[in-house]
């Protein structure tokens, strides 16, 4: 049988945002190859109907299987929570959602069972996270606050300006009067202002990111599918956005957390 | 010859936020049936290239089109600055852009000549307003700047927030410190925000909103073309989008200043 392992991750979005849940991947995970697609033609998927998310998933997923890919990563929370099995009916390779993964995680590090959940509106009312939590353990508590403002606040690089503590506090204020032990950043966007929600929630959280939650994952699936890429020979990052690649670098270079090379265009 | 007085004015956007100009619209000239498309499904145009933004305007005006409009008003600024050729060319009915009407009614309301624009990167990085500006004045002196958090704050409704008082002084400052005494609010959104962008300002800047001054000109065209609507018959306002109706009515109450009615889809 042929050997897969050298094989790229293919990780999809429907922007750059997915590019943390990169950063995650290459952090875990040095030697993999990383095939990356942002729909940035048609980004947001948030606000979009269920049909148009699972039609655009399809074209998405059809990029990424070009490439030979040996396991699809979903980095984005509305395609998870909407059309993850339509990634999974498009080919027999291992897929990763957001979802499963963070809940798991939060699951894992809350120790009251009182769990809160922010994302962006799309994702908080699909109640996505908290049904998966709910199934998981019965008993657990979910407080859910869709946090708008935050994916804008991350694109203008206000990470630590007193504007974005502001919102930040407002946001948080309810769940922490909910008394929760953990936090699930349920958006791709957020772990860049993860410093702006410490200052609000003072320690007394545990914060999920669902991007390293799912790299978690990942590894764990690769390892069983004995799929794991032991070469450590310069593995490959490979970027491809379906509009405007000029303008999207020095954002790029934020969300990866280092330079991102060249990114190519692929017109859907 | 047929008399197209009471056919509709045709006005869309890439979304929601042009009904801050059918409002303006309505105040102005309370007897027109107007026609609204917002793109919802392919909304925002501001990170897209001019090819594709191109391409989705003549989808637009076409469906525009078939609702026999007597006129078009393109409430968009990033189709205003990249394809108001593409929306004359379509058809022989006057087209009223968002950029001239506002740098013509900025240069009356300048004294000094030192203009500032605010608007979307995509806005600010075309320089069509600059360009404008020049092209009818040579003497006047452009100070621009791209706040792009204004949209998501004002669709977040936090209009008189704090941190929207912080953040608009941080976009703003550097247009005070060049003594602007004219800001053109180049973005369809920001006239929701006049209250937080007048605190910073403190009265000494005139504000142009461009959706005002775009209905200004639509007057004028209207009587120079014999094409005022005298039929004071509860006018008809048509709100069509192209996805997900349902998830907007709130923000359109908002943007319009008044229930919309209802909200049709269209599919493209």
């Amino acid at each position: 049988m042929e050997n897969k392992s050298s094989y790229p991750i293919g990780v999809f979005d429907s922007g750059i945002g997915g590019l943390t849940v990169v950063k995650s991947l290459i952090q875990l995970l040095p030697n993999e190859n990383i095939v990356y697609f942002g729909d940035t033609a048609r980004v947001p998927y948030g606000p979009k109907s269920n049909a148009v998310v699972r039609e655009y998933t399809r074209d998405d997923v059809n990029i990424l299987l070009q490439h030979n890919v040996k396991m699809i990563v979903v980095a984005c929370n509305t395609v998870s929570a909407v059309a993850l099995d339509v990634v999974m009916q498009m080919s027999s390779i291992p897929v990763i959602g957001m979802i499963a993964p963070g809940a798991e995680f939060a699951l894992k590090n809350s120790s009251s069972k009182q769990i809160g959940i922010i994302g962006t509106v799309a994702t908080i009312q699909s109640k996505a996270y908290e049904n998966t939590l709910l199934q998981l353990d019965s008993s657990v508590n979910c407080f859910a606050k869709a946090c708008p403002l935050f994916v804008s606040l991350a694109e203008e690089g206000m990470f630590n300006h007193l504007a974005t503590e502001l919102i930040a506090k407002e946001y948080l204020t309810p769940l922490l009067q909910q008394k929760i032990d953990t936090l699930i950043l349920g958006c791709t966007h957020y772990p860049l202002l993860k410093d702006a929600i410490l200052k609000v929630t003072q320690g007394a959280v545990k914060l999920i990111d669902s991007g390293e939650a799912a790299a978690l994952k990942v590894k764990e699936v690769l390892q069983q599918n004995n799929l794991l890429n032991e070469n450590k020979d310069s593995p490959l990052l490979q970027l491809f956005v379906s509009d405007a690649p000029e303008k999207i670098s020095k954002l790029c270079e934020q969300f990866l957390g280092r330079k991102p090379g060249a990114i190519r265009q692929i017109h859907i």
